[in-house]
């Protein structure tokens, strides 16, 4: 699987802020987010969830209509459409 | 002085998100923000900014190109270009 591409645009005490970048076939690879965070889509794109259990489901994202999720959620995230998936991930840092 | 047009995507215990369209001559007008705040840039433009002391500078915003301010920033943004001009802004809340 390919891997999504990461580009850290801000680290600060405050927030850090992650471009990501799905080519398609790419994958985030599984993980668990560990500060609540805000994402902002870049592109109007379909994503493609897996959850922990396995099971998958496609996410509908819409260039710049945020949605915010609370630290512990954990999944992967795969590209599986013909056009590249691009969004900001803005984790908020606990203080 | 034509208004710009707000509408807060998210306002959570943690972050409020709010999304800026700006029509060519429209303004924010001045204010001060009380919030540390990242801005995500929607369009790719070119905003005045007006400072309290009345001066202009010219702000090159990037699609997608992210930047962080502490709170207590102060100004007035203009959109004197022909086409609109699309931001969010996610500012962090005190804990």
């Amino acid at each position: 699987m390919l891997a999504a591409q990461s580009d850290v645009q801000q680290d600060t005490p405050e927030v850090r802020v992650t471009e990501w970048r799905l080519a398609p076939g790419a994958a985030t690879g599984h993980h668990t987010h560990g500060m609540d965070y805000v994402i902002v889509p870049v592109t109007t794109s379909a994503m493609t969830i897996v959850a922990p259990d396995g099971s998958r489901s496609i996410s509908n994202i819409v260039a710049g209509k945020s949605y915010f999720r609370k630290a512990g959620v954990e999944h992967d995230v795969l590209n599986e459409t013909d056009k590249e998936i691009v969004f900001l991930e803005v984790e908020i840092k606990q203080k």
